[in-house]
C-alpha cells in the first residue's frame, strides 16, 4: 500500500551511509554492503528510530531472497548475536539479589529479554512485516526441534505472537458465497478435515442457508484467515459425515434448525502454531448463532478421532486395556472390508463401541491427558463427549485412523467451565449418560439403544485430514 | 460488540462457582463474591482458558465502577500480588549462573516476567478490553511518580503497549469533511496546539482542498484517533500561524502547492504516553502526499517554541548565555504590550532573534538534549531547523511561552538519517545557513535579511497549547 | 469522479468539428462556437450516440455559467425548439383515427412526446447530470407559473423525475452521529420544521439512543438527502414540542419506548417538488422501527398546523363557520401575549379547541380537501387525527401561524388504507373519538378531558418553518 | 431486504377489503380473491397511493407463480385493459387540433400514454421490483414477435427501461479476483464470446496484473452485472485469441503495457435487450485505463466476425460479390480440415483476406449497414477497422461462423466522432490503410505484408459464442 519509492530511496541513502560508517569500524566485506547482522544492529540502534521502516523493509526483502542455508544461518545469528546483554544481565541479577526492589525486578526482566525481541518488534515496522514474520517462524518451526538455540529463538517468536495475536485483536468474519474469491481459494487450500474438492463443493458448504462458516482474521494479515470453522444447521445431531456433505441433500430453512453442528475446524497459518484461537472461535460462533437463531438448542461437533486406531493397535498387541473376548472379537478389524459386510459390522459394533467409550473415558497419555488430540481440544474447551458414531466416516483415511469412528462433542454454556475444571483438576472427562453406560458395559452384552442399523456402503469420500 | 448475554450468563455461572470454590479455601468475605484479586487469579489459572473473556469482562466492569481509592488499591495489588514468582525466579537465576544455556536464558526471562503481564494480556480478551486498559494506564500515570511500585506496574503496561501499538499495526486514515461526526468531535477535543473553537473552524481546517489531516488508528480502538496532524498545502513556507488559520483566506488549487506545512500535531490518548507515533506519522504523511501531489517540494512544520520564554527568563536572571547589551535590550520584553509598538518590536527583534538561534543551536538540557520539547521531537526525527519567525504567533499563550516566536522545521528525505545521527551521536543540531548565521551574529549588529517588516497587530488568537 | 480530460478533449474535438459543420449550414455566429440550441440538436442527433457524454457535459457546463436571463432564454428554447415534431404528430393522429391499431397507438404516443424528454435523458449522461437537472428544474419552478410554455417544459421534467425518483430506486439510510459531517451539515441546512441552531443541537437530535433520523437517498445524487424524518422514541404521546426538544431531558432506554414520534419531516430538494417521497418514508420507517423495537405500539406525529391562523382570521371576519359567542371569545387572540396569562389561556382554550376540531373535521378547500397542508399530507397518507394540543408550540412562528396549536396524527397499519379511501372517496376525515367529541361540542360547554393545565411560559423557541 | 410482515399484513387487509369492495360491483369470482386485473386497477387507483408497495408486491408474487399460459394471458391483459383511455385521448386530439397550445400538447402526450406505463412504474415500488420487471420483459420478448399487441406492450417496457437504465444511473465496477464469488459465478454464466470453462480459467482472466475486467451495474439490480468487458494489457496488438487466453503465458508488468485489448464483451440481461450500454462501457473503460496506465497508447478489440461465413456462403452461391477466380480458390473451404494443412491455408489466405476486407468495406445490409453484427456495434461506436487476422480463432465455432477470421477494431479518441458520422451520414467504414489496400487488391495478387506465417494447429478451443 504505502509507496516503496520513499523507502527504497531511504534504504539507498542508509546503505550508502552504512557502507562508509561500517567500513571504518568493521570488516572490508561490510564496506561493500552492510550484512544482515549489521543491518539488524542498525535497526536496533538509535538510527533505527529515524529510519526503522526502511531498514526493516530491507532486512525482510533480503530474507525473502535467501536460500535455505542462508535462512538457517540468519536464524542462528538471531540466537548468537541478539540474546540478552550478558554484562547488563549479570549486573541486574546482582542488584536483584542485593535487595528485591520494584526497580530491580523491572530491570532484571528487561535485562533478561533477548535483544531479538525488540528486533522482531522493529522488523514489524516494515510494510507487511507481520505476515513476513509469521512466514519466518514457519521456517523456524521446520528446524526448531533440531537445536536448543533455535528453540530459544522460537520462544521469542511465540512470546511476541501470543501477545500480537491476542484474541482481543482478532475479528470474526462470516465466510459465505459473497466473500471475495481470493479468500475463498484460501478456504479451499487450508481446509484440513474434510477436503474441498472443487468450487462447486465449496459452494455447497457456503451458499445454502443452513450452512455457515466463520473465520478469525488479524488486521495486519489482511485477507488471510487464521482459523475457520464450518457449521451445519440441522434438525438433529448427525451421526455420519455423509449426511452433512451429501451433495443431493435438500437444505432446510435456517430458522427451523435446532442444532448447530461444527463439522470442520482448520488452522490456516503454520507460523502461528501453538497460538490458540480455536477455542475462542467456537465460543464466539456459538454466541453469534444464538443471537441470530434463537431456535438453536444444541451446539455440537461432528469430529474425527484420529488417535483411536493407533491406540487400539497397541492395546490389542499388549496391555490390559482389553479383555480376552474383546481381543477375539476385534480380529474382525483385520479384514479391510469388514464394514461392507452388514452382519460382521453389527457384530463388531457390540465390542468396538464399549472399547471406544473406555478409550475416551479411561485412557490417558503419560501427561494424564486424553489420548486423542481432537478430544484434548474439545474436552479441554469444556465440551462434553455426547455420542460415539459407529462408521460415522467411511473414507479411507477415517477407516485407517479411527476404524470409521466419529464422535459428537456437545457445548453446553452452563457446563463449559465445570467440565473444563473437572478435566484440568481431576482428570475427569465429561460425557453423556449414554457414553458413560457404554463405557461400563460388560463384554459381550447385547448392543443397546446407542447402536443403529448400518447399511453397508462403499467409501464415498477418500481424502481427509484431521484437526 | 457481540452480545453480552453469553458473557453475563457465564460470569454468573463463574461467580456462583467461584463463591463455593473460594469459600472453602479463603475468607468469608470472598464467599460472598470473589474479590478482584481472586478474579485476577482465576483469569490467570487454567480456568481462565475456558472462560477468559467472561472473567476479563467482569474485572474490567468492576474496575469501571471503582472510586479513586479503589483504583489505587487495585493498581497496588497488581504490584503486590502479580510480580514474578520469587521461588521460580531464584531457581532460574541459579540455573542461569550454573551454565548459560539457551534454555536457561529463556527460562530466566520467563521467570522474571511479572505475572501481571500475562494478566494484562488476558484482560485484553474482554470486549473493548484494549480501550479499557489504555484508560487504566491513564489512571496509573496520574499517580505513577509517587511510588516505585506503581512505576514498576507502569513499566509492564508500557512494555505491552509498545508491542501492541507497534506502528506495523496502525493504519493511517485521512480525516476530512466526510469523516463521521463522532470522530470529528474527538479531533476538536484532542487538538492540543491551536484550539478549534467551533465546527465552522473545524470545517475550515478540513474541507478546503488545500488542507489535509491524517490520523493513526489502532484496529482495536475503533474510531479513536491516536495522533493526528493538520497540514496546509501552500506556495511558500509560512512565517506566522495567522496566515494559515485566517478565516478569510482564499484556498489554492491543491495541485499548485509546492509546500506541505505541518502546523499542528496532537497526541490523543493520555494512556499511551511515551509510545511514540508522531515520527512515523509525519514520515508516512510525507510519503503519501509526495505520491498524490508530485508538485510538492518542501515539507516543513510551523511549530511553537513552548520552552523559550522560561529559558530566557532564567538566562536573563543569571548565567552566561546572554551578553550585557543583550540583557539590556531584552528589558523591552517586560512591557506586556511591546509587540503592539512597531518601533519597539523592530528593535527587540535585532536582539531576540540571535538569542533564539543560540537557544536552539547551543543550549542543552542536563541530558545533553535541546531544551525545547518540540525541538527535541522534530530534530530527533531528523528534521532541520529552517527558519525562526519573529512574532509568528501573537496569541496570549504564545506570547507567554515564547514571546511570539515560531519556527519552521524542514523534513528533507535525504538528510533525515544524517541529521538524526548528528544529534544522537554528536549533539549537533541541523540548521539552515540563515539560522547558523543568526546564531553567530554579533550583539548589536543590524538585523539582516532574516528580518521582515512586522505590522503591529493585536492578538487575534487566544488559546493554544503546545505539542 | 471519472476524469474530465477525456471529455474535455472530446468536447474540444466536437466543437472544432461542430464549428465547421455548422458554419456551412447556419449563421456566422454559430461558426465561432455552436450555440446551446445547436449543441442540443447535436446531442439528439446520431452524433449524440457517439459522444453523448461529452456534449451533455458541455451543455451543462455552459448552463452552470449562465446568468438569469440566459437561463430563462434556455428554458424557453426548450419549449420552442424541442416540442414534438408537428408533421409526424399530425400523421400519427391521422393513422390513429383511421384505425386504432396497437402500432398506431404506440406511434401516437411516441410522436406526441416532446423531443426535450429525450434531450433531458441524454443530458443525464453527463457526470453528475442528475444533480444538474434537478437544479435546472429548481430554476424552472421559480418562473414556471408565469408562463404556459414553461409549465409545459416543467411537465416534462416532472414526468421524467417521477420515473427516475421512483421509490423503488431510493434507499433509506439512517442518519446518526456517525454520519459524515458533509451530510449532517445538509440536515442542518434543510431542516424545515424546527430549526437546528447549532451542531450541539444536531447532536441532541441524533446521538441519544431514543432519537432516530432517516433519509431517502437516490444513487445518482450521492450524499444528498431527498427527504428526512426525525423521530423521538418515548413512553407516551407528547403534546408539546418543548418536551421533545428539551436540551436537559434525560434520554430513555430505546428498548423501553412504546411510542415513535415523527416530529419533523423535511423535503430537501426544491427541484423535486411534487415528486412525493414523504409517504413512503414514513411507512418504511414505521416498518423498520417495528422490526428493531418490538415494544413500539404507537406511531404518531407531533405536527404543526400552519394553515390554522389564516383560516381563523378569515372565519372571524366573515362567514358562518363561527357562532357569535365564539367570535366574542376569540377576541382574546388579539392580545399578542394572551398565552402568558394562565386564566386567559384557559378560558380561550374552551372555545378554541372545538373550533380547531371543526377546522379539521368539517372545513374543506374549494377542491374538497382539508384546509391545512400538513393535514392534507398525513390524512392523505391514511393517518388519523388523534389529538389536538393546545399551546403545543409557543414559538413566535407557531403562535403566528397556528395560535400555538399542534396536533398528533396516528398511523395505524390496519386502518391506513380505509382512512385513505374514506377521505379520497367520501371526503371523510378519520379522527379519534376525543377529537370527534370536541368537534360536536356546544359553544360554551365546559372544557372536558381533552384540556390540560397549561403553565404559562414565555417563548423558548423562535424560528421554525412548516412542512 | 425490508420486512415482509408489514407488507403481507397490509396485503391481507387490502385483499380482505378488496373482496368486499369488488364483490358488490363485479363478478362472483373476484369476490373470492381479487384477480390480477383488479389488483392492477387497484394499484393505479388512489388506493395505490396509500398501499402501493403492498399491492405491487402481491402482483409480482402472483406473477412469479404463474405458468406459461398465465404469463401470456397477463401480458395480453396489459395490452387489452391498460392502453390509453380512448375517450380522453380523443378529446385531447380534438383540443390539440383546435389550437396547438402548450397545454394541449402536454395533455395529448399524457392522454396517449398507455396506462400500463404508470402501472409498471408502480410495480417498481415492490421490493426487488426492478429485477422482477426485467425478468417479465425477458418473458415478453420470447413471445413478442408473434403479436402486434405484445409489441406495443414491449414498446412501453423498452421506453421505461431506456429511461431507468440511462447510463447516468449506472456505475462501473472492476471485476477481479477479490470480487464476491456470487458475482463471479455470473461472469462465468454470462460470458458469451469465449466461454469460461472453470474457476481456474476465470482466475487466469481476472487475477494476473495484465488482465482487467469491468462491468456496469444498476443500483436497483444489486450484484447483477448488466454488461462486462474483459481486457488484456499487452505490448502489441494480438492477432489470435489463443495468444490472449494461453494458460501458460507469462504475465507482463501492467505498467509496461502499451495496448489494451478488449477481447470479450457480454450483455448479461436478456430482459434489457435493445437498451445499449456497451458503447458507454468501452468509452468509460478507455478513460479509466488511460488515467491508471499513462503508458497505454492503443485501445483495440480482438473480435469475432460471426456474420462472415454465412455471407460468404451466399456470395459463393450467387451474386456478383466474388470473381470467378475467387470462387474457385474458395473451394478449399469445403474441406473441413483445410486449416490443418499449411500449404492449403497459405494459398487460401491470399484470396480470403481481400474478400473479407471487401465484406467489411463494401457490403451492406438492405438497411445500408455493415453486414456483421459485431462490426455494426464497434464501427457504429466510432472505432476503425484496424486489421484482419487470418485464422485468429481455430475453435469449432469460429471456423463455422467465420472460417477462423478475427479482426481488431481500433478506438482512437480523436477519430471516434468523425468515424461515427462518416458511417451514419455517408455509410463509409473507417479502416486502416492496410485494410483499405487489402480491399483493393486484385484477385490472385501475391499476399503482401499483412499475411503472416501460420503454423497449422488443431482446434484448441471449442465452444464460444459471439457478442
Amino acid at each position: 500500500m504505502s509507496g516503496t519509492s520513499f523507502f527504497s530511496d531511504m534504504v539507498q541513502s542508509i546503505t550508502d551511509r552504512g557502507r562508509r560508517l561500517l567500513a571504518s569500524s568493521r570488516s572490508e566485506e561490510a564496506a561493500v554492503r552492510p550484512g544482515m547482522e549489521a543491518l539488524c544492529e542498525m535497526l536496533l540502534s538509535s538510527r533505527g528510530e529515524a529510519s526503522g521502516m526502511a531498514i526493516a523493509a530491507e532486512i525482510l526483502q533480503r530474507w525473502s531472497e535467501m536460500d535455505e542455508k542462508g535462512e538457517l544461518s540468519f536464524l542462528s545469528m538471531l540466537y548468537r548475536a541478539f540474546g540478552p546483554e550478558e554484562i547488563k544481565l549479570d549486573k541486574a541479577i546482582d542488584d536483584y539479589r542485593s535487595g528485591k526492589s520494584a526497580a530491580a525486578i523491572t530491570n532484571l526482566h528487561k535485562a533478561s529479554e533477548p535483544r531479538r525481541q525488540e528486533l522482531l518488534r522493529r522488523l514489524n515496522l516494515a510494510p507487511n512485516g507481520t505476515g513476513a514474520l509469521v512466514k519466518m517462524r514457519e521456517r523456524l518451526l521446520a528446524s526448531r526441534d533440531s537445536s536448543e538455540e533455535l528453540k530459544a529463538v522460537d520462544a521469542d517468536f511465540a512470546h511476541l505472537f501470543s501477545s500480537w495475536f491476542n484474541r482481543g485483536f482478532l475479528t470474526l468474519r462470516p465466510i459465505d458465497w459473497s466473500t471475495a474469491a481470493h479468500i475463498l481459494e484460501k478456504i479451499i487450500r487450508y481446509e484440513a478435515v474434510h477436503e474441498i474438492g472443487s468450487w462447486d463443493e465449496l459452494r455447497r458448504r457456503l451458499a445454502p442457508q443452513d450452512r455457515r462458516c466463520f473465520a478469525f482474521f488479524h488486521p495486519s494479515l489482511t485477507d488471510e484467515p487464521l482459523v475457520f470453522v464450518e457449521v451445519a444447521l440441522t434438525r438433529s445431531i448427525p451421526n455420519e459425515i455423509d449426511e452433512v456433505l451429501d451433495e443431493h441433500r435438500v437444505s432446510i430453512n435456517a430458522e427451523d434448525a435446532t442444532t448447530a453442528v461444527f463439522y470442520s475446524i482448520s488452522n490456516c497459518q503454520d507460523g502461528l502454531r501453538g497460538i490458540s484461537f480455536g477455542n475462542f472461535l467456537i465460543k464466539q460462533v456459538v454466541e453469534d448463532l444464538r443471537r441470530d437463531f434463537p431456535g438453536l438448542r444444541n451446539f455440537v461437533t461432528l469430529s474425527p478421532v484420529p488417535g483411536f486406531a493407533a491406540w487400539l493397535h497397541k492395546a490389542r498387541a499388549s496391555g490390559s486395556a482389553l479383555s480376552q473376548s474383546e481381543r477375539e472379537a476385534l480380529v474382525t478389524l483385520d479384514d479391510p472390508l469388514w464394514f461392507t459386510d452388514e452382519a460382521k459390522a453389527a457384530k463388531l459394533q457390540a465390542t468396538l463401541m464399549p472399547v471406544a467409550a473406555r478409550f475416551f473415558l479411561a485412557e490417558r497419555t503419560s501427561a494424564g491427558r486424553p489420548v486423542d488430540p481432537v478430544a484434548r481440544f474439545h474436552l479441554g474447551n469444556g465440551a462434553r463427549l455426547e455420542r460415539l458414531n459407529f462408521l460415522g466416516d467411511r473414507s479411507a483415511k477415517a477407516m485407517r485412523q479411527a476404524h470409521g469412528l466419529m464422535v459428537n462433542y456437545l457445548y453446553r454454556l452452563e457446563d463449559i467451565e465445570a467440565n473444563h475444571e473437572a478435566l484440568a483438576q481431576r482428570g475427569e472427562v465429561a460425557a453423556s449418560d449414554a457414553v458413560e453406560a457404554l463405557g461400563r458395559r460388560e463384554v459381550g452384552a447385547t448392543a443397546g439403544g446407542q447402536l443403529r442399523r448400518i447399511a453397508p456402503k462403499l467409501n464415498q469420500r477418500h481424502k481427509e485430514n484431521n484437526l
